[in-house]
């Protein structure tokens, strides 16, 4: 019997999709279900090409309760920006919960990607990071600095913002565009220790294999969400500085300990059981009790990030995209 | 940089690739590659959701020489009959293997799975039946046993066919296809032993749960192609039974191992090691070596398969499809 398939091309799905409160609630639904112990979040299929410095990573999870459910596709391939193409790109398959049907194929390129992982970032800042956040930090440049600042301005609307990244000119452009973007004063610091003493919310959004946080930048009243470690062997707080903390909270914490920050924790002999996000969101675990506390949210990315997006984008589209009969 | 995407619905797919020995020598090419060492295979990606009565199995691989490789999503939602709809549908994506863009977009609900399913099944059929086989047999009347007779005649031109199934309408009307399809005089058998004392080719295509083939049934020169079991309850064949062949060949020995019937013929105590078929196609395994021999070739399904019929389809495409400009 034939049905309906919607494809979105990437430009459709820019002009339908932004990052936004909605979003973000959609993405916060999708943690509080994972913590609800219903959904069905497999572990990644990941596939290394080292023979083509490429590797391809496949996410999914169902969610009971929403009609349908995504496979992610999120291929690398690192000497893409040698042929004047971007490292990452792949797409999104909608399937419906009830028959598996293919509903819609989003050929975002990465694009939803990027929105869901920075949503996830405001979702920890918002249980997490102090009521008032004066100033935000970022470690990074890419475009995950700059979605993460827009996504934690949407939840701490901060007056300054203060970056580092290891190439100059490229934390100028990125400072430039946050300031944009939010509004807020934007400066480059000389290290990551200056960020974090401006801080009092840091997001990490580097591919660093070297920790950049260690134990002694930290200072009451801070919240790192460190969202560039997924893979094993890539680090961004040392692991005695995760060991430090008054609170950690992971996307997944099986996740996390495979990919995240919290490998290296436990390497370094943390023992401790971080609470999931989910818990946090739906109060079966504390979000941040005090003023003066130092928390920590390591997120690897998770398919129900990719489920919730996938579901919230269907009710954007209008008419967009083309309809394929099959 | 944009690039174009191509999409092709099932009956665009349907209409362009066939069951052919042209498809039976891509796939066998595949296996080859498996053996040889250079495939990059993830373990299968596989979501049960017994909450819909459904299941997700995502499969792909990386073969080096291919322009590309392919994810391929299969659900299987089997209460889609109550709604008139097939169990099994899904779809391939194929990806350029040097830059991982996503190239096309086939919408095949499955059938390419069944045809480079069936494709494997002439490929063990030419390298480990007897090379004369006057009589097919076929345990199961589904699309596979359909397309599995289709696929031995093309290797094994046999005269005779005989067929059970645990309904006898149902084996009647696929004894009458198989007839029309290779011109073969089909019969429908009472028992499985029936099908196989009088064939010398046996390829089994249930769901079973309970052994069909027990070791009493066998007989020299006889050559089972067991691609029913493709996951841990299914079994077509009583461990016995596989601990007596004079050689069992495996798609993928970790697969069988852990979905297929060496699965149960290793808790039944099977303590031997099966090549794969691809060692037996690159002749670094023995085939068959003599006429009276009993042999094995247990199929669970590959995702070198996929990848194989992902990119011999794409030179089969002509103009035909939608091409998305992404």
């Amino acid at each position: 019997m034939a049905h309906d398939i919607r494809i979105l091309t990437e430009s459709e799905l820019r002009g339908a999709v932004t990052l936004d409160l909605p979003l973000i609630d959609a993405i916060e639904a999708g943690f509080a279900a994972l913590a609800g112990g219903a959904v069905v979040m497999p572990p990644v299929l990941s596939m290394a090409l080292p023979q083509v410095h490429g590797e391809v990573d496949v996410k999914t999870a169902y969610v009971p309760g929403l009609e349908g459910f995504a496979i992610k596709v999120s291929p690398g391939f690192f000497d893409n920006p040698k042929r004047g193409l971007p490292s990452l790109n792949g797409l999104m398959v909608l399937l419906s919960a009830t028959t598996g049907q293919v509903r819609a194929v989003f050929l975002d390129n990465g694009y939803l990607t990027d929105l869901r992982t920075a949503a996830a970032g405001a979702v920890a800042a918002r249980h997490l990071a102090p009521p008032v956040v004066e100033t935000l930090g970022i470690l990074g440049t890419g475009v995950q600095a700059r979605l993460q600042a827009r996504a934690a301005h949407l939840v701490r609307p901060f007056a300054n913002c203060i970056l580092w990244g290891r190439d100059f000119a490229k934390a100028s452009r990125c400072a430039e565009d946050i300031a944009k973007s939010t509004g807020a004063i934007c400066r480059v610091a000389a290290n990551p220790a200056e960020v974090l003493a401006a801080s009092q919310l840091v997001v990490t959004t580097t591919p660093a294999t070297v920790p950049l946080i260690t134990p002694e930048m930290l200072h009451p009243g801070l919240h790192i969400t460190a969202m560039g470690s997924d893979q094993a062997g890539k680090a961004e707080v040392a692991g005695a500085a995760f060991a430090a903390m008054d609170m950690a909270v992971c996307d997944d914490v099986a996740q996390c300990e495979a990919f995240g920050e919290l490998r290296g924790a436990r390497a370094a002999g943390y023992a401790g059981q971080p609470a999931s996000l989910g818990q946090v969101v739906t109060g079966t675990a504390p979000g941040r009790i005090s003023d003066g506390q130092v928390t920590l949210c390591d997120l690897t990315g998770t398919g129900v990030q990719d489920t919730a997006i996938a579901s919230f984008v269907i009710g954007c589209l209008g008419d967009a995209g083309t309809v394929i009969r099959n």
